[in-house]
Order: C-alpha cells, then structure tokens, then sequence
C-alpha cells in the first residue's frame, strides 16, 4: 500500500538536497567548529554560511541568528532569556508577559513556569477563527509589561495572526515582541525588520530539513539570560558544540524554502481549496480555522457525531498520514486547548481532523483523500451513539 | 596531504554503520514520534530501541534514560534540575553544591550561574594528576548538601576521578552525585547502579554518533525540574520533538561502543603508551595528567618555551589535527582551568598540547605524528625567547 502522508504540521521529509548538502558533515567535515585546526574551521565555514541563509530567508542580518535544537527551545529561550534578564527592571508589582490562549505549549508552559516565578501572564483571548483580539491587546499593556509573544501562525487550525499590528503596537509602547513562528517559517514570506519583531523561533523539521535543530532570531540590542550554560557557543546564548549537519541541513532548507515558498504556495493552497471543498459536501461537517488567513497547507475538519482519534485511525488503515491535533499534544486525552479557545465544547473538539498539506502531495492524493474521509466519516457515524441520523 | 586526525576528544566522525542506520529516518521513516499513525509509531520503536541501547552500555534501565541535545544540556539538565527542585527543601543557610574546579564548562558556568541564584557551590581542589581529594569532599559535606558532580573523566588531560569512592560517599550522605561522563562513556566500562550513580550526562559525538544529541542517565525517583519547558515529551523533563535520526545515530553508537570497547581499549592504550614513549623524549617535555588514571586514549604534554597554539598550527600545517585544551576553551586567550588547577603557571600551561586518539589511527599515523612534534617543537623554540638554550 502506498502511504500519503497529509500530516506536515507535524513533520516533514528532509529534502533530498537537503540530505545531500548534510551528508558530508558526518563524515568527511566532522570537525568541531570550535576548534582551531583545519577540519575545525572547515565546520565553521559551514556554519557561517548556513547563518546568512537562515538570515537570508527572515530579511535578518546572519548576526541575529541562533542556533538551537528545535522551536521548543527557541522559544523557552526567547520568552526565558528575555525574563529573566528583565526580572528585576520593573516595578514590584511583577513583571507582565502578554501572550494568547493558543499558542504552542513551548510558549504556554514556559508562560506557566514563569507564573511560578513571580511573574503575571496575561492570556489573551481569541474569535472563533483563532484571531486574537487587537483591542484587547491594547488594553492589557500596563508599565510593567516588558514581553509580547504571539505566535505567527496556529499550528492546529493555521490561522495567521495580524503580526504586523502585533510588532507595531509593540514598538510603540517599548514592549519585545516574540512570535513563535515555526508553522509560518517556508509558508509565508518574512521580515522581521518591517514586521517589527524583536524574537523569532523556527524549526528545521517543519520546512524539509533534519529533526533536532532550529533556531532563534535575535534582533541587537535585545538582552537574553541563556538557559543553557557552558562554553559559551552562540554568543554566549546557547552552549554546545554546534550540530553541524544539522545546522547545514537547516541552512539548506532555508535557502530551498526561499527559492520554492512562490510556487509552493500557489500549488498547496489549491490542493488545500480542493480538499476543504470537497470535505465540506459531507453532512455536519464544519471548518475549523479562518476561511481565507490560514496558512496555505491547512485543513481542518470537524465531524459532527464522531471521534476525531477514530476518524484518524480509519485513515491510517487506509495508508493515511493525518493528525487530531498537533503531533504534541494528541496522545493526550484532553480537548485540545486551540479548539476550546475558538468556542468548541470537548465533544465538537474531539471531533476534529488536522489534514496538512507539503511539497510532495499530489492532487491524485487529494481525491484519494477526498473520497476516504467520508467513507469512514460515514462508517464511523454508523457506529456512533452520537449519530441520531 | 592525508589529513590525520588524533582530536577524537573534541569530536569524532560518525561512523559508517551509525550514519548507515540514521538515514531512513530522514527520508523514509520520517514520522513524529508523537504522532498516533504508523509513521508516528514507527518513529516511535526506534526511539525505545535505542534508548534500550543506550541503557544497556550504562547496565541502566532504558527507562532512565532522557534524551537531550548533548553534554552541556545533559549537564544542565541534571544539575539545576535537582537544583531547582531541591531550592525550598533545604535550610535557610542555602542549598550546597559540591563539583570540582576541572569539570567541563557546561558544569562549572551551571554552578556559576546557580551561586547567583542563592545557591553555594563549592569547588573542591585537585593534585597534580587533576585527581580531587576524598578527603576534601568528605569535610565539604554539609547538612545541606544535596548534590555532588563531579566528572568521570576530564576532558583535557584525561584523567579519571575516583567515581566508585565519590558515589560510596555520596550515597552514604544520602546526597545525589552526577557525572559528567561525556568523555569516559564508551571508554570505560560504566555501571550506573554498582558506581551508585544518580545522574550520568553523556554526548553522541564523542563516541562514533552524530552531534546535536546526547542523554542523561536519571536513576528512578531522582526528581528534575526541566529547563525546557512545552508538549511533555520525555516525561516531560525535556519537551521538543524527538530528533529521531540522532537518537537513532546514538544507539546504535552505543551498541557499537559496547561490543567494540575492549579491543579498542587495548589498541588505543598501546598506541597511546607509544606516542608517549616518543614525546617524552624531547628535551623539557612533560606529560600533564595521571601516569596510569588516564583515558586510553589522552596524550596531554607541555612543552618548555613554546606556545601551544603555534605547536598546534605548526603540525595543522603537516596535516595532523590536535589541540591545545578542549574545544570550547581552544580559542579562549585565558590559560585552561584544568591547567592551571594542577598547579601549572600561565606559561606552563599554554605551553600545551593535547592529542586524543580515536579508532581509525594507526600505528603508522603514530609514528609519523611522532616525528612531526619534535620537528615543530623545534623549529618553534629556536624563535622563542622563552628558550634558552
């Protein structure tokens, strides 16, 4: 049986490019770049270059980039760093971080932890798209909020967030302003200068490149506690020897990312249109997300009368790839916290389906899937106590 | 130029099998591990495989084993893990730490960073050899002493520290001890329950597997905070998606390590025991580290009136790739902390040279690199002024 995988949001394959570009770092380039002699400055080169790519696709000077080992981490030590920097400059009335009720659980349980730490956290709410609310933004500003971290886009329904207004409300009260970008990164095109954003994480395994890498934008001037110490690599931020082939792998990601984000945009969003129509001519079934500011490789369905796991698991027998939620949090039994944001009740949010779309779909795939869903949609509503049809 | 590489304990090449079985698990075994269908679950396997693997080198349970990002994150993990989890439960007088003054960065700017957090740390002095005293850590201990890390083995001059007396002691106290055992695992046989070790923190490059991956060894009950904080994944001590490829890389890497350690024991030391012989024939040259406690595979000299950084030029020109300390310090003007804690001056320490061999060394790579040291060494000094005769 030949497998479609329709889970991207979750991970991706590593571009053969990519593999390529990787592979002598494993085993002829092995140095470490901390070292003086040839084979450590070879790695180093490597590094360098890889650097300007990822800078290359963010409109950011290579300067600003870190490299981490994932967007969990880039966020920890974005929202960490500047926190605890930060601890002691404001008033005592605590320190104040403004994020939202959906964001990824690397924002949102590093969000918690702080709360532990002395520090208040405002959560805002979001419409029943998953927009968060500008005025309420606003109005939740006091003189000792010294972080704003939304994220670029939702990596469960893809809505997009208004980032430009986020970055310049920001800027105009002084505020940093963190976006965990890690769905958005390859999909939309970015500059952190004229978006205003002060910290940016991204993950390699989401844009075609290796697992176990990412990195953090960094604008200057913005002052971080590490949360890894030791040698002092990355200037001082992120201690390690440096994972070359996976840095070069992101590198290379990257620069492809740049080079295909046009076409690739165009081809995902109409497989994406496609499938979502199709989908839709099932009874009671419902779009979960903002119809037109999604990110261009996501579906997400919801099923009146079934279980989003069941729906999965049908779908896995028929060779295919999709996801209730995100990859995180779907082995847990609770309703995902994105669904219950946008005014789901459990049950609705247990119904759902996440269907992500990447490079090597097909539309052939598309009608596959497209005819698969409501064949065990409706086996599944046969079955359903749920089901009163 | 054949390029010979005897800097094995700043990295290492990955080997063929290692790399050999990573790489379907970028291309083709792709999925989260996090995720329900079978590409997720396949990914899934192979990260309890080699979590058994990497257990069984350490005769721990693979359920304590954690994986990380590398050595430094093991460190960081393990120490301000216990650290921040233990910070109320001790008096008033502040929670004790106890390491050494020759650990690896990742140890010592942990424990730096923690004394600003209201922690003591205290930093137990070595002998020549680098060998810290029993009796010191036993009068060290107080009542609220809750942790001791000292490392397995150094990673500049090779030597190894009493692990078995140090876990006896630390036992008796009921207090916890972590290792940094970066350098030995792989080179001495390490038996986490014999030793009564608590914590062990291990790297992937420094034995045959990628960079970008290590673990840490927790014995069951031993509590952590994370320093990473998000989806829960690693019993929620270390949240971000599984880098499976790496994980994949380390335990085969491990595998390999425990089936090969024996031979390459023999061969390393032989080889070792020659290079040794031959240097130590130059005029004022002296071995650094223990005679015999001392990784097979460390070769550590200094050399009168000479520079260490032009030795290690000098011989990176003859194509042979050594070092002056560790990687994270080469490039640091300061004399190294382990030099200096044996007792050598500035000048005596920066007269140094390390060279760490590793499996694909030869005897005839021995021989020539025997004869490359003198031949810089001498050419070195007839331009030094610190070189009287």
């Amino acid at each position: 049986m030949k497998r479609i995988f329709m889970d991207y949001a979750s991970t991706t394959k590593v571009d053969a490019q990519v593999l390529e570009a990787m592979l002598p770092y494993f085993t002829t380039s092995y140095g470490n770049p901390s070292s003086i002699h040839s084979s450590g400055r070879e790695a180093h080169e490597a590094v360098d270059v890889s650097r300007t790519r990822v800078g290359h696709l963010l409109h950011s000077s290579d300067e600003g980039i870190i490299f981490t080992a994932g967007g969990t981490e880039s966020d920890n030590l974005a929202i960490k760093g500047v926190s605890y920097f930060n601890k002691d400059k404001r008033t005592t009335s605590g320190p104040h971080i403004i994020t939202s009720t959906i964001e990824h659980p690397g924002v949102l349980q590093t969000c918690k932890h702080l709360e532990s730490q002395g520090f208040t956290v405002k959560y805002l709410t979001v419409d029943k798209y998953g927009i968060i609310n500008l005025e309420e933004l606003n109005q939740s500003i006091t003189k000792n909020t010294f972080l704003i971290s939304i994220m670029f886009a939702n990596n469960e329904i893809g809505t997009i967030e208004p980032i430009q207004e986020i970055g310049k409300i920001a800027s105009e009260h002084d505020i940093l302003f963190h976006t965990d970008a890690v769905q958005a990164v390859g999909k939309i095109p970015i500059d952190v200068k004229k978006l205003r954003i002060d910290l940016l994480a991204l993950s390699s395994h989401k844009i075609y490149g290796p697992k176990g890498i990412g990195a953090l934008y960094v604008r200057d001037c913005v002052k971080l506690q590490p949360i890894i110490h030791g040698g002092g690599h990355e200037k001082g931020l992120r201690s390690s020897t440096l994972n070359v082939p996976g840095i070069v792998g992101l590198g290379t990601a990257c620069q492809l990312a740049e080079k295909r984000m046009d076409k690739d945009t165009v081809q995902l969003k109409k497989m994406r249109d496609t499938i979502i129509k199709d989908i839709l001519q099932i009874e009671q079934s419902f779009l979960n997300g903002h119809p037109t500011e999604r990110l261009a490789n996501n579906a997400h369905f919801r099923f009146t009368g079934i279980e989003g796991e069941s729906l999965l698991l049908g779908l896995d027998e028929k060779g295919i790839a999709t996801s209730t939620g995100s990859a995180c949090s779907s082995k847990k039994l609770e309703a995902s916290h994105v669904l219950t944001a946008i005014g789901l009740d459990p049950v609705e949010a247990h119904g759902s389906l996440r269907v992500t779309l990447g490079r090597e779909n097909t539309k052939e795939e598309i009608s596959i899937v497209s005819q698969a869903i409501p064949e065990v949609v409706g086996k599944l509503r046969k079955m359903s106590p749920l089901w009163n049809r």
